[in-house]
This record gives structure tokens, sequence and C-alpha cells, in this order.
């Protein structure tokens, strides 16, 4: 298989490093913002004294701005509902984001559902496409979801507990994002790690393809989750070590521009196995991640082992042995070994799922999937329920 | 020395594959082009038959525009100040370059000049900034200057023979680059193996620096680099290898969108020395700097080592002896051996210039830049000198 066409699109304005905050003002006038709506999490970027930062910065540019607060982890319908209503109301024409990827991926959500006259989960079924949405700004706090370089949103609609990814190649990609290091000193372990997790993830659901001929994307995909490897433990060790912290920030946003993708046929099922996870279990996305990458990468060995062998190779440093297999479990043991050393669980029992219902997870994969998911090995029912039992039992 | 804050924008639409140049018309209506001038070279756009398909997605879009072909090998400003004219009678809004860098260029200095009610070449002089510039499209024929995913532009003035490099973080970024492996079938071995060493020298004037902790940076690097060693000599023997044409060409694009240098102090040096080999002796700027970067390797081998030591164990795979400096050498040997494999020439004599006046040269580098040039060790005019004289002899 050739090398694929691609479009490449990453306009957003990345301002990276100490004190970028002091610069929201300027940025959200470049880009052309005069009445905000500004959206964050749950207390830490009030506590922290971020908020105060950002509102100092908006006022000093002389900007109209009401505050939104409070989005939790894994977002809601029912909160973007909200964040559209409050829009509406004060005639915003930008949304500012200050948080993670759950504050990013609502403020995305509001911004395209504002300007919008039907219900805004359309988008999330895929029955419409956004057109056009306001733009959004980021003031980073969490390096995890890199959606503060993506087109992508994610949303959890309570009534049916669907959590859909909504992809758009330009959409709702951010205009800029402000990503300070600084801002992650205090962020605790586990979520450090999770946010790892995460990003490696991204990388790796388009580093696993069969198309051919990759070897730039490989090898750009490869150097980005070496220095993920090598850093986590440091960040863990030194939480305010700056440049481990920036490192693996600029890794966490590298890993979603698209970059890592180009040319090949992504996959994307580890995603969608541990969606499913998250909205039945509430888990934390990256540990869930942590769970269920391995399970597949242990799937592929017997079922599709050539790019599993490569990234053995290549990112773990295994020698090869002449015998691949042996190589590519090699891989996967340093893998969950790795895991286990920033902290994070590798089976569903470590994840704390106590009532772990396969059958039930694996019939709403289905449901919001489709017969067969991801790329790599597209995954029939009896595959993605056989993923989900060695989550189980290794 | 940390990390240093950066700024990374590369808002650049690249539309990436075979046939693409078809789209030519849809983006230039995306970013809003209603009367085009379309800037190309001397005649194989022509012959080629690319310029008739990029008129006929001109004309199925019902575009207005206007031809200005005939662009040269390092552009004047003599030129520009021809597109200028032709571009403000026929009052365009867009500018298309339809070639490599020296089309592309020229199109950047038109489209900064045409709303401009002074002099476009004070923006070069550095005696003001461009704050605003018509929109530029790009459909690029020769992977080799990366300026269809940069904000740069390098002009020669006649009168005074200076060849000088704007670089600007937005407003001459193109607005979309049209990349079609195919287009690069038959361009010629020496001005493929030319383009592979300017994208090579793009990276390693950002890889050679004495900033710190830049493990994620340099590993990209790397990446790049490796795949231009690799894919080079595939491409001469396989003209229409259209994976490794395909990879050249993306390598030559993300080689200088500023990737390869966030948060690095850059250092640049080695295109400021080649750029009075091209303004004094016409010769084509990659075989330019594949005489003049292993000659400024050798003399940092003697002066600041530690990088050019990195480079020969993580580029070209050097086996760590313990003689640190014996390690550098061996790079530089691999490269030159590197150059001359794919054509390359690696002296004064090969690249042949006769005349050869390194004082004259000398003199007008430290004219245009100052009394010291470059980052990773400032030169002063013995030291530039004595790389000129380097390059002379081995």
């Amino acid at each position: 298989m050739l090398m694929n066409n691609f479009e490449f699109y990453s306009p957003t304005d990345f301002v990276f490093g100490k004190n970028t905050e002091e610069q929201t003002g300027l940025l959200v006038k470049r880009f052309g913002g005069k009445r905000l709506l500004v959206v964050y999490g749950q207390g830490h970027a009030v506590k922290s004294g971020l908020m105060d930062r950002v509102e100092k910065a908006l006022k000093e540019a002389e900007l109209y701005y009401v505050l939104l607060g409070g989005i939790q982890p894994n977002p809601t319908d029912e909160e973007v509902y909200k964040g559209i209503d409050l829009g509406r109301q004060h005639n915003v024409d930008m949304i500012l984001a200050v948080g993670g990827g759950s504050a990013i991926d609502a403020a995305k959500a509001m911004a395209a559902g504002i300007p919008d006259n039907g219900d805004f989960w359309d988008f999330y079924e895929g029955t419409r496409t956004v057109e056009s949405a306001l733009p959004v700004g980021v003031v980073l706090t969490i390096p995890a979801a890199g959606s503060e370089g993506s087109g992508n949103s994610v949303i959890t609609q309570v009534a049916s507990n669907k959590k859909i990814s909504l992809r758009t190649p330009r959409a709702l990609r951010p205009k800029f994002s402000i990503l300070n290091p600084e801002l992650t000193y205090s962020l605790p372990p586990y979520q450090t790690s999770a946010g790892a997790v995460d990003m490696m993830a991204h990388i790796m659901e388009r580093y696993f393809t069969n198309t051919e001929h990759t070897e730039l994307t490989d090898r750009l995909s490869e150097s980005i989750l070496k220095t993920i490897i090598e850093v986590t433990p440091q960040v863990l060790d030194r939480p305010e070590d700056y440049d481990a912290r920036a490192t693996l920030m600029w890794c966490g946003t590298l890993a979603h521009t698209g970059l890592c993708g180009t040319g090949n046929v992504e996959d994307w099922s580890s995603h969608a196995l541990e969606h499913e996870l998250s909205a039945f279990y509430g888990v934390t996305h990256g540990a869930g991640l942590a769970v269920i990458f391995p399970a597949w990468l242990t799937f592929m060995v017997e079922h599709n082992p050539k790019k599993v062998i490569k990234w053995a190779h290549c990112v773990w440093d295994v020698n090869p042995s002449g015998n691949d297999k042996e190589d590519a479990l090699e891989g996967i043991s340093r893998f969950k070994k790795f895991l286990h050393r920033i902290g994070m669980p590798t089976t569903i029992k470590e994840l704390g799922i106590d009532n772990y219902d396969i059958d039930m997870l694996n019939e709403h994969l289905h449901v919001i999937k489709g017969e067969k998911v991801g790329n790599y090995v597209p995954l029939d029912h009896k595959m993605s329920k056989e993923i989900y039992e060695i989550a189980q039992h290794e």
C-alpha cells in the first residue's frame, strides 16, 4: 500500500513557555475576540491563582467576558447546553478554555453549538457536519488530551451514556494555545502519568497501520514516544523540573496535531474500547488506556504482529532475537513495566473496576462503532471481546 | 541554559498527494482569493503541462488571474518590482506561486509589496516590518527551500549583490501549499540532491545550538535527517519511486516549518556564508551548502564540538570510540561520503568556482551580517575566513 494522500492543517498559534498566560488578552485580540465565554474546570485553576492572572490579562486588554466554571472530567452534553445558553445570552464571539482536555472539549462543543440553529449533539452523532464555529482559544493546564492542538472533542451524552469523539479537520482547531509548563508543576502524579499514557496512545493509534513506506512518520512517532518514556519518570521524581515538564507538555501537543499520522490509515480502536470503560465506570481516560493498550497489543501479536515488532525494536530498544513474536512480547512487557513504574494500572482489577461486565461493554461498543472497530485489524464482536478479556487477566 | 520560550505557528494548509493540483481553485477560494497573480519559473512548469492543469483548475473555479512567468533561480528585486506593478495593475488579492523556492520567495516579496506604500526592499534591509501582506498559495515543484511552509523569503538586490533572507513570524506564511510528489519525478539529479542538502541544512542550522534539554527537538531533527539520508539515494536510483519522492518532499517541508527549532537558539551562519557564494558566483544554494556545512562542522570540532559529537552518534550512527573528537570527524567524513554519493561537491573547486576570493566574500559577509555571524559560535571576521579557507582545501 502506497503512502496515502493527506491533508495536514495545524493552524493553531502555540505560545509556549514561562508566564505566557500574560499574553492571553493579546492573543484573543489577534484572533478577533471581543466578547468571551471563559470555560474552566473544578477549582484548581481558581485555587492556583491562574484564573486571577487570566482575568487580569483580559481586563488589561479591555475585553468583555463571562465565566463558566466547574466543567467535570468527561464533560457532558448537559454542561455544553448550559454553555451554549450562557454564550448566547452574552452574545459572545470567542470561547476561551482554561484547563485540560475536558474544559477544551466542552469549549469546542459550545463553539460549534452557539452559532448553530439545531442540536449540537447532531455533530457528535455524525448526522450533521460543523461548518462554522466560534473561534476557540486555550490556556492549557494538563498535558494529556492534545485537544489544544486538535480539531477533536469528546463529549458524553448523559441520557444514553454515549461517549463520542467528534473529529473536525478545521472548524474546531483552536486559534491559539498558551502552554506554560509551570502551570503543570502542581498536577498530581496520577494525573501526570495518565496524561503521559494518553499522549502515547495518540501516537500509537496512528503508528499501528498497515500503510507501508511510513519511515518518516514512524521515526517522528518513535521520537516522541521515546521522549515521553524518558521524561515522565523525571517529572514524577522532580515535579518542578522545568525542562522535563516543558518537554512532556510539548510531546502531548505534537502527539495529537496530526503530524504522527501523515500518510497513514490510522487505527483508534483502543480509544474506542477505552471510551466504554470511561463512560460506564468513570475511570480516568489515560489509566483506562494503560489497561486497554497492552491487551490490544497482546492480541495483535497473534493477529498482525508486524508493526508491534517494529515498535518493540524502535521504541523499547528490544534487541532482535531472531524470534519476532518474542521480541514483540518483550516490547509489551517493557511497556507494562514502564506503566507500573509511573504508577499506572495494567489490568482491570488494578484499575479498580469490581463489576466488570464484558458483554455489556462489548455490546455498547459495537452499537456506537458498528460491526468493525479500527483499521489495523478491524475488530468484530469476538475480537473486541477477546481484548476486553485479555485486559481482565493480564 | 533552559529550554527557551517559543512560538510555533505553522498555519499553512498542506494538501499532499497525487493529483492534488486539481484542488488549486478550491483552495484559492477557501482562503478568499478572487483575483490572482500567478508567479512561476523558467519553463519546466509550462513544458510539463502543470501550468495547463493549474490554469484549468482556476478557470473551473471561475477565478480571475494574470500570469507572470520566467522567475529566475536566486530571484531579484527587479523581478519583484515587476510583479508588484503587474499585481497592482490587475488589482489582485492573492498570489499563487507555482514552482520551487525561487517562485515562492518572489511571490512572497510581491505579496508584501503590493499593499505597501514604500519600497518593499526595506523589509529585507530590516528598516521596516511586514505588517500585512496579500495571502500566498503554493503549488510546489521542487522540494528543497521549505518556503512552502515558512514565513521566509530570500531575494537578491541586483545593484548591491546583496542576497538577504527576510523572516516573518506570520505575515508571509503561505495559506495553503499543494504538494504532489509526482511533480518532482522529472527533477534532474543535481537539483534533487541540492534540494536534499538544503533540507538537511535547514535542520542542522537549528540542531546546532547551545540550548540544553532539547531531547525532543533533537530527536525530531535526527529523524528527518536520517530519513533524508535514506531516501535521497533511492530517489536518484529510481526517479519515479512515489514513496521515496513523497517522503523526501514531506521531509523538505517539515525541515523548515520551525518544528525542528522549537525552544532552541538557532545558528544560521552556514546559510549566511553560503549566500555570499550564491550572490557572487551564482552557484546553486544546496550545492554551496554542501561545501560550506562540512567546513563549518570541521571548524566546530575545534571550537565547540559538543553537538557535532551528538550529531555523529545519532545521525550518522558512529559508534562511540571513547575519543569524542574522532567520532565527530568520523561523522563529518560520513556526511561528505554521502554528499559525494548523491553527486554533490564538497570543496570550492568541485563547486566549479575558479576565481574564489575569500577576502572579498568575507568582507561582504560582515557588511551584511555585522561583526558576529551565527550563535553556536558567533563567528568574527577571522573565524568566518577560516571556514571559507577550510571549504577551499578539504
